[in-house]
């Protein structure tokens, strides 16, 4: 309870220190029999890995995940499965300097007084270096999802500092560095990301992530609503700020007559709910936005206090993405695979198999 | 696990359907040894009572609380805190006819699927009339912040549909039906207010709540940060789209070289963090804001389906609030006001009194 | 957390003191659309009731079962189903000498230590009226489990105090007050319960659980597995000191040529597992005996110390049962009832209908 | 929530199986500030080794741990510390014979059913091997519970079979392989476990675990009472199959006037209830004691049956321990620790420091 386990009953317990020996995680509950090998795992690895273009950190990990428990002959077998990625670039010496000041903006200083110790090696624990083990047990819950259910979870950037990104297609988000679902912009967001890096600043973004074919009913009410658990476990990723489900803020300025999805024989007339009613998933679209903040490390001056109280100027040299946002779509897309596998389980668990007789209507898609 | 209990340590496990003979929740976990009364609990209750303005339901609860158990002559034992508050105004009949058709905006349908059986009246489980017991269990929670720490958590609205609502003074709160913290507004929301109702419609709406007197390190990295915690009770309240916490959605357009709040011997010199960092508290402010969807039943007639998949057509009359926000204020505070108590007993169990050489610089209010 | 729960999906949270104004529980994960009365409920509670011979406590309580929640029109709906019984034969007058010394053999010292409060009434939270509200919402668990599967859940005493209780047939034990699968030795417990109350003293007891008809595979490997749970069950009972699962402490003694029970065609060929291996049940009967201590309170005087440390003598008159173990009976049914719905969800949110190919070779029954 | 955490707030996270890659477990919920190192975890893992005597398992496993997060500098952090135990020793030709057919006596048959898959290497995650990561685990809590406390955690082996152990003193358990607290009955184990061997028989066990020093009024009432949670604790150890706390089943025959520990101003008169009232720590010693099964592997032939159904002998050779029992004392001390820090942790989440003005009862010893 000490805040490293997500989920209920697909549990993911993670460990690690940007800088220490290895991150890793052990994943309990995973249903029996599901094929699992370590390029399932891998695959999504590699789309958070950084080092991939000029606009993420040059931190040079390539990691590599091995499976230490829970796979047998190729398939689960209904106990926990560990997972475990070796830290190979670490650079204790870039961090030497911050080990008595806190960093504006990072929880340096929170964590020494919460702790009383703290390890400052590239930010220890608090480093989003932890999310690559969030990637990686995503991908076990994306696997079950798709092959139970054939639920299909994608995400793609919105929103880069001032750069808004239309959505074209799903197919242009794994062809670009910044995983735009609008290759003509691309061009556009260089330019800019390069911008942004030689003024030594930083950008926020904004990202959105669907879930399809999520079946009717998954949620538990009252304060385990499907909606509130995804903003538990978005708001839980490094550096974001605001969730939004369907309209989102959008709804204050909306009439009751015009946000409310009617119904009708060939499905819901619109998705402002964002595919969740009562906290309960209505087998629409998952509709889930989020705000990621700037990178809070940048090489230029900012005022900050050593751990005697004094004023110290600081500034952060390193490897850090300019933007961190660019690299969270496949982490909201685990987590969001993460909350869907628990939330299947929990059902099950309380509801079995029911069956109504009302014909369960189409889903209808949103836009995009 | 089926969604109905909140909180870790200290927890709040909830009961009741809208029209049933009562809701009521346990309360687990509260420290031994404080005052409680009724009294502390029903001054709560009454900020939320239905019926108290003709902006909100004209239902006629009294929500009169009962402590059944875990406090002997006037202070809690540490033992289970029962609360039991008997609805007294069902009206079974207002809801008869909607037992075989599914409301547009509400959860009929999920229910329905979900468990393969409803309680119709009132919503039954799914009702926001459930939110009083939160509110109950919420005046223990801000009881024991306020006298242990100096915790004050307030809330005012910001946004009635299109009707944006400055902050002048905390003062102006409790002086009018709508939570507004600026009196001068509030002649402009009643007649606004009428308009909706007389276009038998409903508005969406913002609120902020705050906690001041947070002390530095509450929050369980990496999964229960403050803020995802805070997200997740947030997102949980009934008709909330959206959770912010401090500059928000907003920080999508900010520079690193803004957003990261810079830290002197007198304190943190901004509050884009919303007082917290890392997922743990840092002192300042706590800065939460939420978005309120338009009550779903309105007076006009919406597009739906019957059991049978067949489409109807519905109005909801009854006695609905024309604008849920309204009444969500004391749920918002009551929410984070258990968010926070559950955090300091978990930063208790681990950490106990963890004292720090480094002085905790004074926290900077934000403005408002 | 704070211990008032039990259970992981099927949740019991308890409240309630002896003499305060009620007890009761919260049952959360009970499966929708099951029908359910309060008479289902009060048949099991009748059986615990105090009161119902001379071998008992006298206090009066009709402990009747009101439902708050979680039924609409006699089915559940697989929201939380509140259970509220009223006290009624409060006698604070029994009580009032107790407030400032602590009884040999009960929780006052402890409970005091613990919490720096302590509700002197009976025994405030310590008392086993807190067992009422387990035997009721074990009624709901037992229901399920025998229209699900079959299982059937019975006890019987085993030993009072010197006097040994052989198993005839099950049909003899709801034919006394003794709960003995025995009638013929029901003259020498009455005769020998008559000199334990005159002698001023109290005895202990055995009783025995047996569930039949659970399926292969409940239980969770490696820390809640189905015997853990169980013994964590039993072991919260009030007064019991000793837990067995099949052959329990003969073991010790055995061979494992003689313990480790062979497999046939035809089922296992004896049960010294007591239906359970690797912590999870094999479909034979599972076999539970406790140990429970004699009553604390006795009317004869014992040495003890007030709150000021100084020594008092101690005689507690009242209105005691000589052996708590008697009504243990109807409770420890309903504990083993609850681990096992527990589980049953448990194992089916991992593991949904998991049908291996091998036939489920027959259960062979343990002798009585 | 499929069993493999252990604890409600210093959680062990277990993982393993008995021949694949490893064996490890994440500890979260550790206090900040404590010096650890491998050493002082290894020193445990030692006194479990296998091989370390004729009379146990001949395979060779150095159980070289690796801490792989969590300790900066020497010391704990308050982050999740991972555990790593490389198997160096598989063997997976010694059990390929038993793929297709289930041991008497072991899980393999409730393991194919449940989960209709299994891991047949040595039992895989069945196996006894998986205790050493529990050792490990008790080996942080034993260290913090001395340090912050004085508490002191010792078992020992009372009986082997038919041969009865005596008590002489706590020196002499680490002077013998038996863990017997009195070297004068060495021999005659010694020949009585030469003797059990040649006969291809194996037999069961019973230790003692003490736990000295333990404050007042841990535990949590009603169901997570600390003996319930010992309990829990003590079953869930593989062959387990009773458990007693204080007088245990020696209860059934006391009589109230002789069970219920008297309170004097030097302390209590006895210990009956095995340092235990109402399911709080009294401030005696924590007497708990075991039944170990004996082992169910031997090499003489015994009826089961294979996948099909059909009839089958199987021996079982290999390299087994002929009493099970021996071994357990580590693993028996090591889960009481865990229990006892988990109780300390969630004693200080709700009660902090409470402090009576009771003098605190000095504890007298159990003899032993």
């Amino acid at each position: 309870m000490s805040g490293n386990t997500f989920g209920v009953l697909f549990t993911v317990t993670s460990f690690g220190e940007s800088h220490g020996p290895a991150i890793g995680c052990v994943v309990d509950g995973c249903p029996p029999g599901m094929a699992l090998t370590e390029a399932d795992i891998q695959t999504e690895l590699d789309r958070r890995k950084p080092g991939t273009s000029r606009h993420v950190t040059q931190r040079r990990e390539p990691d590599t995940v091995e499976i230490l428990s829970g796979v047998y002959e190729g398939r689960t077998t209904g106990t926990p499965i560990a997972l475990l990625i070796r830290n190979t670039d670490q650079r204790s010496k870039d961090y030497g300097n911050i080990a008595d000041t806190f960093r504006p903006g990072h929880a340096d200083y929170t964590y020494w007084h919460k702790y009383g110790i703290r390890d400052p090696r590239g930010g220890g624990r608090s480093s989003a270096r932890e999310t690559a083990v969030r990637v990686a047990a995503g991908a076990i819950a994306k696997k079950w999802l798709k092959e139970q259910f054939g639920i299909l979870i994608r995400g793609h950037m919105t929103q880069i500092g001032e750069i808004a990104i239309p959505f074209t297609a799903w197919e242009h988000v794994s062809a670009n560095p910044f995983f735009a679902a609008d290759l003509a912009v691309v061009p556009q967001l260089e330019a800019y990301m390069d911008s942004v890096r030689k003024s030594l600043d930083s950008v926020g973004a904004r990202l959105r992530v669907v879930a399809e074919g999520v079946p009717v009913g998954w949620g538990e009410p009252v304060f385990d609503r499907l909606d509130a658990d995804i903003a538990h476990a978005m708001m839980g990723i490094n550096a974001v700020k605001g969730v939004e489900i369907g309209a989102g803020f959008g709804c204050v300025t909306q009439r009751g007559s015009e946000h409310g999805d009617e119904l009708t024989p060939e499905g819901f007339a619109s998705n402002h709910a964002g595919g969740i009613l009562g906290g309960l998933s209505t087998g629409q679209d998952i509709e889930v936005t989020i705000a990621i903040k700037p990178t809070s490390s940048i090489a230029q001056p900012r005022r900050s206090i050593n751990k005697a109280g004094e004023p110290v100027d600081m500034e952060t040299h390193g490897r850090h993405d300019p933007c961190v946002g660019i690299r969270a779509t496949p982490i909201a897309e685990a987590m969001l695979a993460l909350v869907l596998i628990d939330h299947a389980l929990r059902h099950r668990a309380q509801c079995g198999d029911v069956r109504v007789d009302t014909p369960r209507i189409p889903a209808r898609r949103t836009a995009g």
